[in-house]
């Protein structure tokens, strides 16, 4: 696969990160409340050695997409102190939203019983949306707008594993969590470079049927387990991730003219321990000036890297004109990064 | 509600329409195919009279999405004699894909068998989708791409209407297409005005139940019909699309300086021949200097603009460098227009 030629971000205004919130679901649950719930042969233990997941957030059926949209929303907003009717543009990154017609982001209009017709749409990228996102939200500004919200996230666990058939593979490694991120514009330039490649070869790694080519079967047989997703090549995602986050690192080291020693974080998609790990090893930075909350949250999808990136924030870890690498793989077929001064 | 300033295109390198594809699917269906197929107490005239419609495509079994975007794409650069691997960037529109995950956009690059990773993601904002992902194909021919590829549209009579229980209101309006517009980088400024609105109000008129708001059910019974299509406010769409197009075509001509008579034509959705001609009707545009092809593709989602669009282009009638107001309304809740020199 010949990766595209990294091309300079020709941009005249700037955007920069306002503020970050999250929208979790309050029900937590161990490996053990798992284990137990599934009557699953495994152990707290095993679970925590092969996959370095501890627990994570599971919606219960009263939670809805779009009101965990709302509450990440708010906390990004009140942290900004910005009026949500300021805002110029919402873009959603969703892999499965409380519906598939009305958008996610039209629900978080109505949600906030939202005055005012902003402009909202929906992408879907799984676990790199946010960051397509993003690279939109910086030419969005570029082009004219002043104040861009993102949201990204889901309800993972409803849409790929609670079901009758359990998939002892991936019922362990998804959690549910919705992120936003609020951009505005700035005197001084934040992003530097951005990147973003697809691989059609690792077209059919990981499916979620819910199309026109389940409906078209609509006279036969039908069951809940026909929604499941199906990974068929976790392997084979995990050693594209590491290829390409070198590949992605080296794109952005050059067209920035940064060495590897002048980030100060890299911030990833880590859809598990080992493997944040491996991409922290591939570009060889230490794992201190990183940060995995995989452990706490599993594989949140679009929100992983901001869940991460709001956890060197909150820690006060990260200070502002810090520069941060952000990188998103999502499920082998399409992988984002940027380097960024915080 | 109130609907957001329209904002200056702040662009410095100009987006040009290069070409336009399309890929329908073989099938056509008349009015009275429907008739038959599904015994129905109606008449081809009385369906022809309330709605416009004579017929339709509609997919077969054995036609997907992807073929289709793949005959629209191809046809598309066939036109503008470009290879498909120079083409920095691929979005669709869609509402319904053959999957959830992979993306559509993904599902392109499989299809053409690419040898080369090309950034690309979905957009989900139904009829007014396609002309979403232009006004971002516009902001990233300024900020740095060359050629962008817009894909639309989809297999829509799968997705809502081949069950079990019929609904009468909306078996007759739907139809099958996919279209193509690649955009390149030109010395001459094309677009002049872009505006986007959503109405959150109109939140609940259309839904399409696949998402978690559905899977959260699933102890329960499951039935084909489910996933059916709900239009709950035909009438509260079709008055938000009247007001819509006078509010947007006054944004559009006050902010490009332009009067209505100097719009050489004016293309829109038209979700039904009286729709498309009340929209002409309430901005004082004659429909000679305008397009509807429902009679022949009825409601094809983010496709109709482009079939419109493109009917005018394959006639001779529209010629370079003419005005053109573009506009697409998405089941009340999302509304986009443009004015660009064709």
């Amino acid at each position: 696969m010949e990766l595209p030629e990294i091309q300079p971000l020709k941009i005249q205004r700037y955007a920069k990160i306002l503020s970050l919130g999250k929208g979790l679901p309050e029900n937590v649950l161990t490996n053990q409340d798992i284990i137990d719930r599934y009557q699953i042969r495994a152990t707290d233990r095993a679970v925590k050695y092969s996959l370095g997941i501890e627990e994570r957030r599971w919606a219960k059926p009263e939670d809805t997409v779009e009101d965990l949209m709302k509450k990440a929303v708010q906390d990004c907003l009140d942290k900004a102190q910005i009026p949500f009717e300021k805002i110029d543009r919402i873009l959603v990154a969703r892999l499965v939203g409380d519906y598939n017609l009305p958008p996610s982001s039209i629900g978080i209009l109505h949600k906030m019983a939202s005055q005012k017709g902003i402009p909202a749409f929906d992408i879907t990228s799984a676990c790199s949306g946010f960051l397509h996102a993003m690279d939109l939200a910086i030419r969005y500004i570029d082009s004219g707008d002043d104040l861009v919200l993102v949201v990204g996230g889901g309800i993972t666990t409803r849409a790929i594993q609670d079901w009758n058939v359990i998939d002892t593979k991936t019922i362990f490694s998804f959690g549910d969590a919705l992120v936003a991120m609020l951009l505005g514009c700035d005197d001084q330039k934040h992003f530097f470079a951005s990147y973003i490649l697809t691989n059609s070869l690792l077209y059919d790694t990981a499916l979620i049927p819910l199309g026109s080519s389940l409906l078209k079967n609509n006279n036969k047989d039908i069951s809940w387990d026909m929604f499941n997703m199906r990974i068929s090549d976790p392997k084979g995602i995990a050693a594209s991730t590491i290829e390409y986050t070198k590949a992605i690192a080296g794109k952005l080291l050059k067209e920035t003219g940064l060495s590897i020693e002048e980030i100060s974080y890299f911030i990833t998609s880590d859809q598990s321990s080992l493997l944040w790990e491996a991409q922290c090893a591939a570009i060889g930075i230490p794992k201190e000036k990183s940060m995995s909350l995989f452990h706490q949250y599993g594989n949140t999808i679009a929100a992983m890297p901001i869940l991460n990136l709001n956890g060197l924030v909150e820690s006060g870890k990260l200070q502002r004109d810090q520069w941060v690498m952000l990188m998103a793989h999502g499920a082998g077929a399409s992988s984002a990064g940027m380097i960024l001064k915080y």
